[in-house]
């Protein structure tokens, strides 16, 4: 096996698409966002990526037969006006922090493939207290582009992300400026506490406004509830304190 | 040295085989169950894996010679009608994400050049409690092999194992698929405190009867019995509490 | 992406330059002379090292624009008498120690391509205690420089530093060494505490005397009040034993 | 920098060489050992091993000039009736499993290329508690050169060392061994608390004797001395107990 393979189900010729990524990360955000965009628009698999950087390791599907874990490519093809899209999601991102160079490498190579135009990455922002309206902060390979998704409700918030953006929402943002491919990172606000369905829904919502698509988001939302439910039996049980009026209000 | 090398001690000629794995994991369930099996059919190793993947180390024999630390294949030639066996075993799984899937691809390069038909991969399934009567959980490649299994009395349980199958058990199942090689994964159900020859005979009776081999088990009941006084003692002075009626009416 | 690329913004024609290395490390104490030293010679950035040693990690600037995290070189043409210099800062170090081999026989290499004359590295010293007047303690690659280092006031401390030199400021005077390069390690002694622009400026004092570079130090000094005033603050509050007279008096 | 570089200083013509090999490890009584060898015999070192295995560092000497850490090759030409010797000592093993399998690997071939005849590793076997007469372990690549070891004092104990030789002195007679060296390992009992010249002088007088070495072992015995009174202070004031009369016995 060589260090990241590929295997494609299927070569789709794609007109100027747009790739979005959602892997694995804080609260799941981006995982979440993506898989619900590829439900909504059915979008269909055609490549998956192997790599030795991911954990060895098997899921077990529930009829029995396994999948080596992975990275997936789906793509959606729209009418003449819009971008195709393509879409990124997957089990795991790279254990280290060379396979993580590797793999978004490896997904930028693929990108400059089907002359993908720009590139989407999503993911959450771990404040570590409970949020109940979660802004969306962006990140940006120019400035044009910051002023684009300010202007679609994107919070560009100074010194914020203030360590950075880090794996592979971060990764294919520096990687694909190198390779002049413009690139926007969304984050979703989230305590980092919990899979957080709300975050995503956030995420979405401004892409689904810049790429004009189409999103039922009651599958969300339901799963959003039932966190809340979890989380407020929680907070009772453990008595974890009630977010204060202040925090909320800074948030909202 | 290579990354990886192997050593042959002879080149059998083998007819359709079939690839049996046990390296150590949980319980060493796997291990157990492939060296009794090696026993019993009188297997004869032909050939040794060396890596940089297993631990920098060499095992002392009792006459005090060494030994680099290894996996290793035995073959055993059966009748016509039925499909000649290679077992490997050995001394460790690779020691790093990356190692354990180049060990393995190396692996099913082998198995390819002897034309393997099948591949089991047996290990232990570690529930965290002490267990009387281990039943067999399975996984494969392909629905049909899921249905075969079951009908020799593996159990399939939705959603178990629910993190997957993680080591060379799981990964030779997913790269194996990968080269159109049918493979089952058999997990004997053990505590994980032990080494189990209980769950080693019981994934060994599932294997013997679909592999049509005569397999005399009194060694490892025997070891099954020194394993249980041992734990009874321990249990007896550490107070560690007998398992509930409950749990066992679950398992059995 | 290779294991290290090397992006030029431009090719400076440079006359016998010396390599000043100032990297994050030990109170910052290197990372901080050296952009200092940037910013008062007015230096130009010609090139920069991205590598999959570093963290998969982006910056995101105060614009909402990311780089990718980097090692980045600077130049400063100077009268025809006076070596060129240039500068090496960045966002990390290798993380691993094999990445911070490559790194550094990297920029040794580039040391090569441009002439370099002699490498000078910055660092911390760190003592795990307060200090009031920080000295500058040196390590070369041979005995001449060890003698003009100690004409201009640099302390060489048999047995100091004990533990050798660990990271790129030793490891560029390794490797130079093997490649014919006359290196200076230059150590300001820091608390190892904060990070520490009282001992960055020490070391600069040495350096600047050495290249003839005039340095202004007002803003060196005033981030070290601010620090002085931070850590005299917290002294208070968590009661942190004022540092002994015998202790200062050792080191001044 | 390659993954392993060997710089020669000289490169001797040598007769029969044995390799004997003295890194740190387990009270640094290999190291210790061969060093004293190498002073004994006024050995000449011939060649140093640089390799990005090794920690990013470089040792500092009093004079303050510095070297990169690495390990070095000297020798010892005989009369015509001897075996000429090559002693390996060195500041460090490779850092990680697959470092060490590389530097070994390396060390075989610079082995092969001199027609080395036999490989002596040397090291310590830790007790975890005091002794007073260490005794020398042994293990070897064949049954002929264990009943060599025997006849000259060295202990083989059925079971011992249980978990194996790691490191440098176990890989080295398992990768030698693969190649057709002969190869003993000599493991002078410690208790791994300490650097143990005592445990490195029983070491050497094993190894004196099988190569017909003259050495003088004051300076062993008088660091020994100064251990010793080292630890005695440390157990009156730590009251750490005294070595019972029954492990004494089990021992000498």
């Amino acid at each position: 096996m060589e260090e990241i393979t590929i295997h494609y189900l299927e070569r789709p010729s794609l007109d100027k698409p747009i790739l979005i990524e959602g892997l694995p990360g804080v609260g799941n955000v981006g995982k979440l966002a993506a898989e619900h965009l590829i439900d909504q628009i059915d979008a269909v698999k055609f490549a998956e990526i192997y790599s030795k950087h991911f954990p060895p390791q098997v899921l077990v599907h529930d009829d029995g037969t396994i999948k080596l874990v992975d990275n997936e490519f789906y793509y959606c093809k729209r009418e003449s006006d819009l971008n195709d899209l393509i879409i990124l999601v997957g089990d795991y991102q790279g254990l280290t922090p060379d396979g993580q160079y590797a793999i978004s490498q490896f997904i930028i190579r693929v990108a400059k493939e089907f002359d993908v135009q720009y590139i989407y990455t999503l993911g959450g922002y771990g404040l570590g207290r409970m949020i109940e309206k979660p802004k969306v902060l962006g990140a940006a390979t120019d400035l044009e582009l910051v002023e684009e998704m300010k202007s679609i409700g994107v919070t560009f918030s100074r010194g914020e992300p203030g360590s950075g953006i880090v794996g592979a929402s971060g990764l294919l943002l520096g990687l694909g400026k190198l390779e002049g491919i413009r690139c926007i990172c969304l984050m979703g606000e989230t305590s980092g506490y919990f899979v957080d369905p709300k975050a995503a829904q956030a995420v979405l919502e401004v892409l689904a406004k810049r790429l004009n698509v189409e999103i039922d988001f009651t599958e969300l939302e339901d799963r959003a509830k039932q966190i809340d439910i979890l989380t407020s039996k929680l907070r009772e049980s453990e008595s974890m304190p009630e977010p204060k009026k202040e925090d909320l209000g800074y948030i909202g």
